[in-house]
């Protein structure tokens, strides 16, 4: 095969699995959204056909002969997309066909019983089939190998190279200082409070301005939309078709509005790849960390300025007159940064997050170790809390069984959240160095100017980079935990008017 | 091969292929609903994608070893599945896989260009994609074969046996019979008026009546959904996720409830199919025109009763208790029955509707012999409106862009409606016979009875059974036009009182 053939052929094939992995996302995306409950069966079916294909033809033979067609070629050795497509072909060739069919199966009944475990408040309902989606993800960390520790395999997954050994430092370090800010604002955390974001919205006006935050974010909705969700989520089909969604608490504004700047930092990122990466697998972000850092930048460092507030509150006060009055930027900056330790994680102060994050990463690693019997999650949650934020769930769904990922096997997941804020301390650090007139552009309502920031030095890649040489070239540094330190102490500083540390 | 893995093998293949045509329709569902429209482009490359692997796992070497094997034992050609599977795979290897993709891909396309065309009432910005779907529906129907009109090939797809020659003389039949009635009634046309339909009727409300009704016809909402769209239509993933769709016009109830009913006729019959059909070839309609007797039925025969507005009538006034004052169960009879050419297919009166029928039969055969360019469909339209209903259409989206089957290359779909027509007749007429207590039910709202012996006559087949092989099973008699002609000539003299021939 000539490099024109193999590029072709390969393209072809990505373009043909791209496809069929859309069509995936849609019938994942409907039933969140839409489906009736009656279709749950054979919607995993259905899913599950889909996903044994797409494995089929990552595996078969077609891709193993254009694998070697591209190792033995020079050239098409450091086309970028060729380069991937190996990657992708020997991560998948270490899955058999038959344990991704089992997988998909269960994640697809997992997420529709979790949502009922879920309303029914019950963790008993779930319990079985999470043990059975636990046992099949230690057959597939068996299946991906590993050199220290069995969730290494499914860390791996999600942010290529980390380890536990490579977290345990990162998360010591960031408990420290958590532990730090925890204990600097304790004289005065009676100054700050939530109340302005903690009052009566109704669900309409609550969707109508988050949606006019997403659009002036530079969410393009003529590529996206938006809809309701027991679970927050961003999805995509191709770069031109990007689904957000949000829920909605009456009496609680963050709930809706910052889960749609969350998402829609997602959003932004996958409606920004190059035009010319669609239908392959570098319409993806490089990592779930640097993904998340796309939506914490926007989310957490934002949209909770001073500044952010400055330009938001006269939207606000026009779509919530009553509510508005008499409040201040500086209310809103307060309101939306108080530090409290909290039962939900996607509502948790960005301080105290990190904590949930080591919850869930310290049962993770013990269930897939076999160390924490299934049955023993509730308890173990519950001791956890009380150990790291000293509150207690009333009930599993303010709980364990709060989370959509464990439904569909997401072990391994969550510490993406903790590395995707690192990621954005950093960048958030360089953008305010290479645009001085940032925290202007953000009191004026004017995003452009990050979102291009963004385009240029994050989006642009894909998945043609490793996370680690991305976050190199944007900042100059490797990953550290140090830039969020940094700002977390400054945050404390100017919300609390203390000097943590 | 044994029998036992012969039957193993070929449900396995047809699971896997229906799974596809669900995710398939699961895509076209989203597009048609909620979609946004920068999405089209790449929505085109994944159903293209998904429809190609179809066609080649119908054709591919696993189907022919499955087909061979098939018919070389005697007990697995007997059984329904089996012999329902050789028959698709004999007429889908017809079918080059290149000519597949090209017509899934314009399709896709031609819908997304329709609905811009149509907002914009200007056929010339459809007629490009048109002709090209012309093009590539001329070259399937010489791929497919005929004996006589080329036109018979397209034919044969929705209504299996039927050709251009014997659809004339009963087409004949029903002009003559639409010419009889529309002479009989010219005196006393004014003695009835649709006016209590033609009233302002809230969205929202015109919904909530409708879905009303649909549940009360015994649409199972725990399996299937109801949403809004350009055009009425009903798709189905699995007998349990059917979704139907309607569209508003809020000075004129019939488009939402009369739309919403026919769906769910359609529905019904999708919900209706044994458990064991599901993911085969068998949970489907037996041709096109059973499908619409099913939605006919409904739609034109029992809610246009005035024993259905005897039921229906207080529950319309709790609703719309403005529009109901002073209004019978007779005005409402009167209401939904008028007889008057009008300008839109679906929402014409049951006797004029098949002179649309007829019209869209003669365009259509004409474009697929050639006789009809498509740049002269306006004015050869807007002539035969003109010819057999005395009426012309302002724009083209009131005439020749009202239907999405174009858009989707469904040339030859048409007559099956006006089939539908004479099986519904036909089962009516039965049904009464089998149930002399029907008129009663249907005042009391209790439409099980109906339900039960359409399960039973029409639905328990799926597609197991030959469309002219369940009417005779079911009332006796082979397809005729008779039936339809005496109930229309009865209806004819309950509303206008007046004796037609």
């Amino acid at each position: 095969m000539n490099a024109e053939a193999i590029q072709k052929d390969t393209l072809s094939l990505m373009n043909t699995i791209c496809d069929i992995g859309a069509a995936t996302a849609v019938l994942n995306w409907d039933q969140e959204t839409y489906m009736p409950h009656g279709g749950s069966v054979t919607r995993a079916e259905q899913i599950s056909t889909l996903s044994t294909l797409m494995h089929k033809m990552m595996t078969g033979d077609n891709a193993k002969k254009l694998v070697d067609a591209i190792q033995q070629d020079a050239n098409s050795k450091q086309h970028p997309l060729l380069r991937l497509f190996v990657d992708e072909y020997q991560k998948a060739v270490k899955l058999p066909e038959d344990l991704v069919k089992r997988v998909s199966k269960a994640q697809a009944l997992g997420q529709d019983i979790w949502k009922e475990a879920r309303s029914q408040k019950d963790f008993s309902k779930f319990a079985s089939i999470l043990d059975e989606l636990l046992t099949l993800k230690r057959e597939e960390a068996e299946c991906r190998g590993y050199v220290e520790n069995r969730y290494d395999a499914l860390l791996d997954i999600y942010e290529p190279g980390a380890t536990v050994s490579h977290l345990n430092p990162v998360f010591d370090k960031l408990r420290d200082a958590t532990s730090i800010i925890l204990k600097a604002i304790e004289p005065v955390k009676h100054t700050v409070h939530d109340k302005p974001m903690q009052q009566f919205f109704p669900g309409d006006a609550q969707m109508a301005f988050s949606r006019f935050i997403a659009d002036k974010m530079g969410f393009d909705f003529s590529r996206g939309r938006m809809d309701l969700t027991a679970h927050p989520f961003c999805t995509s089909f191709t770069q031109h078709d990007v689904r957000l969604t949000t829920r909605i608490n009456e009496n609680d504004l963050s709930s809706c509005l910052y889960g749609v700047i969350h998402e829609t930092g997602h959003g932004l990122y996958e409606q920004g790849f190059p035009s010319e990466y669609a239908r392959t697998f570098a319409a993806e972000g490089a990592s779930i960390g640097m993904h998340e850092s796309q939506s914490l930048l926007w989310e957490t460092i934002i949209t909770r300025s001073e500044e952010f507030w400055e330009f938001a509150l006269p939207h606000f006060a026009k779509q919530f007159p009553e509510q508005a009055k008499g409040l201040s930027p500086r209310d809103m900056y307060h309101a939306v940064n108080t530090i409290q330790p909290s039962l939900i994680r996607v509502e948790a102060d960005e301080i105290t997050y990190n904590m949930h994050i080591v919850l869930r990463f310290e049962i993770e690693r013990d269930l897939i170790n076999g160390v924490l019997a299934t049955k023993d999650i509730p308890e173990a949650w519950n001791a956890k809390m009380k150990e790291y934020l000293g509150i207690t769930p009333p009930n599993d769904a303010m709980g364990c069984l709060q989370d959509v990922h464990w439904s569909f096997g997401g072990f391994g997941y969550f510490p993406s959240y903790t590395l995707g804020k690192l990621y954005a301390a950093m960048e958030w650090k360089k953008i305010k160095e290479d645009m001085p007139n940032v925290m202007h552009d953000i009191a004026q309502g004017e995003f452009s100017g990050i979102l291009s920031w963004l385009r240029t030095n994050i989006h642009a890649y894909g998945k043609t980079a490793k996370p680690g040489e991305i976050i190199l070239n944007a900042t100059g540094h490797p990953l550290s935990e140090q830039e969020f330190v940094n700002y977390a102490y400054a945050k404390v500083a100017s919300v609390y008017g203390v000097k943590p540390g």
